[in-house]
């Protein structure tokens, strides 16, 4: 039997993803070579500093700053570099030289998706990105593979670990939104800058990734609608409770008929979800993704969403991957965009509201809102009305929580409108959706 | 660009899940030649009964008795017969005569896989079988090669519906064995005869397979210890319950030491599993398999574990797995036994044990039974006990419910051996592991 050579495997990045890989790729050599069916050597970390402390000890002849270098040898290049440049034109490089890609770098997936993938098959070469979405938990393969002969219908995704540790601990401690936050960022789930968490745009990449691959439909990512967790307040997070929901933040991607017209929604913002739901079981910073598919029902995907060590362990995966069809040949993971649905605005999408006003304490007020929804077609699930104990002042208030059925986003947008703007409303004091 | 020729399905059973196989391929046709890269065409469905009713409607021309006849022209088989015979026979023609083989078998799978894979290998074709574990759960491909990189640690797997079913009933709706049977039978999650599933056979069959897959060592259907849940009472659910657990029938595959051998144990028996664990919140006739990874850390996969239109999506999923390759060639899906580890017999394993005892309630009881523990190195975790009101007779009785921490399973049982020729000891009421 021959053996096949050795590939030769280049890390592009020496942070605490870059070097977990590395070690565990000199750790496991013996056992990865008999599932890879051919050796892997590492044969360098390119690194920004080589002297920068690491998580694990990357032997010193190992490293080097020359990332243009080091690709030209490769037969298989992990970036872990993160960002759009220069991980784009290195993926791009390496990908023109012929090698296989493994990325976790959902940022450029999402907004050059479909360049990196058109290099890859000009060249024969592939690209693998499971770590991209929900860190070490099988997403992009169930996806792609196991569920090629069934049709996605919706995902919902919890994929943004550091928003889900905030959302978890101002439902479970009470804290709010800051204080949450700081002990986020005091646990290393948040970084010094949080915004591209908080703000929902990491969760808005993934979204387009899982669109794009769920609906066979490039879903670019400026056609994700994107709202963060930073509006929210303790006191909606503990309403949500108290109403029988627990607050997440949702990446939605669902396959909707728009007036007759089949398209792709895809979309980021915070949800309320039936605590009944196995989403509301998803605590701290893991992740976990929701799919709903014609055959196959409801399936669930829970796991860590982050970290170095989990990562490191979708990207060996991978690794294995490209090292089998390198042995083998054969099909790789060629970019499928062969339903080219429409993108449609978050206003043909369709979902429930749950809405907190302050009215005034009046008879008649309750028939003026419900009208309100009737004209915009949105039909009313449930009302509840609370009025404050020991009032004072010239016009007394109650507080109404409204849940509507299924409606058109743009007419539950349009209530809300008009609801601000009626007489009888004094404040909107909130407006989630309800999604699961 | 040349378009590859259609390839020909042939599909072995006309059952709930071949009927909806055949179904969809016939439905989604242009979709899944989009996905798969070539035309699937569907070129007969072999039954033994071609007038039996079925859940879906086959065109009758695509009906004939005569499965051999029908795999000599197929490019893909989809055995959905059941059973060994006459399934291990057509599955190796099949695989003889160079044709892909798509199964969801998991009992021929569990006692002759190894003959299945050695065939499949020479002559280079493929034997799939995402679907003969956890219905339309991907938990196959994750495995075997999201997990490629990673070394598993632990699996903890619901993987039998209807006992699962069976004993969410006993806990939720206080059910006895025989009331949650009959619900079973009667909303058809339950057979005729429930052998196969309540005495633990279908889970040891996948629990085999999915030890063999995640250890990558051949574990024989016979090394897997299978105990059912059919002594299991109504009290001992309800009792679990109280003290903060739920009663699972789990399939566990550990990678264990066993005095500085490293092998694999697979069992099947019922479990207490405490109610903060992700498995205790799957119900009714759903699945989930845990996951427990050295880099990944825990993952969970969940969803439905049976029924025709969800195993088809599984089924369907490698049907486009073996198009693709079939167009691009490449690397299958070869039987991994690298590893090779020994299969260790349960008494290697190490457990925890929930034990309720009725004993004299008289003093230094306690000490002796706490005695009777520490002789065979078992820690105890908790003990509570109880003394039943207005009791009459001679001698007074208690009821102690003891937890151990980890021992080994041979230390536990020689403990429980003891304890019930204990003269202190009136009845051992319940022993049942704790995991989780």
């Amino acid at each position: 039997m021959i053996e096949y050579r050795n590939l030769r495997v280049a890390v592009l990045g020496g942070g605490s993803v870059g070097s977990q890989v590395a070690s565990l790729l000199l750790e496991h050599r013996e056992e990865l070579a008999a599932r890879a069916g051919a050796g892997l050597e590492l044969v360098g970390v390119a690194v920004r500093n080589p002297d920068a402390a690491r998580d694990t000890d990357i032997p010193r002849e190992l490293i080097t700053t020359d990332a243009d270098a080091l690709i030209l040898g490769a037969d298989i290049v992990v970036e872990l570099i993160g960002g759009i440049e220069p991980a784009r034109t290195l993926i791009l490089g390496a990908l023109g030289s012929g090698a296989d890609v493994i990325t976790a770098n959902k940022a450029v997936l999402a907004s050059h998706g479909p360049e990196l993938f058109e290099a890859a098959e000009q060249v024969g070469a592939q690209l693998y990105y499971e770590a991209a979405v929900g860190g070490a938990i099988p997403i992009i393969r169930p996806l792609r593979d196991s569920l090629a002969g069934d049709r996605v219908k919706r995902i919902l995704g919890i994929v943004n670990g550091t928003t889900n540790y905030i959302l978890d601990r101002m439902d479970t401690q009470g804290d709010s939104l800051e204080e949450a936050l700081a002990e986020a960022t005091r646990l290393g789930y948040a970084e010094a800058d949080p915004t591209a968490d908080i703000e929902g745009y990491d969760a808005a990449a993934k979204a387009a990734i899982l669109a794009s691959l769920a609906f066979h439909t490039t879903v670019p990512l400026d056609a994700v609608h994107r709202e963060g967790i930073t509006a929210l307040t303790r006191d909606e997070v503990l309403s949500a409770r108290e109403a029988g929901y627990v607050v997440k933040l949702l990446a939605v991607c669902e396959r909707i008929d728009a007036d007759g017209v089949e398209g792709v929604s895809a979309r980021v913002h915070p949800a309320l979800v039936p605590l009944s739901h196995p989403l509301a079981a998803v605590h701290g910073a893991n992740n976990a993704v929701f799919v709903e598919a014609e055959a196959a029902g409801s399936l669930m995907f829970y796991g860590a969403g982050a970290g170095g060590v989990p990562t490191a362990s979708a990207v060996l995966g991978d690794v294995v991957s490209a090292a089998r069809r390198h042995v083998a040949g054969g099909p790789g993971v060629a970019e499928s965009t062969h339903a080219n649905l429409p993108i449609l605005p978050i206003s043909s999408a369709t979902t429930r509201y749950h809405v907190i006003l302050e009215v005034a304490d009046e008879p008649g007020v309750l028939a003026t809102i419900a009208q309100l929804f009737s004209e915009h077609d949105v039909s009313v699930e449930a009302v509840s009305q609370t009025v404050p104990d020991g009032q004072e002042g010239s016009r007394p208030t109650a507080t109404l929580v409204i849940v509507t059925h299924e409606a058109a986003e743009s007419a539950l947008a349009a209530t809300v409108t008009s609801l601000a703007a009626s007489p009888v409303v004094s404040s909107v004091v909130s407006v989630l959706r309800v999604e699961g």
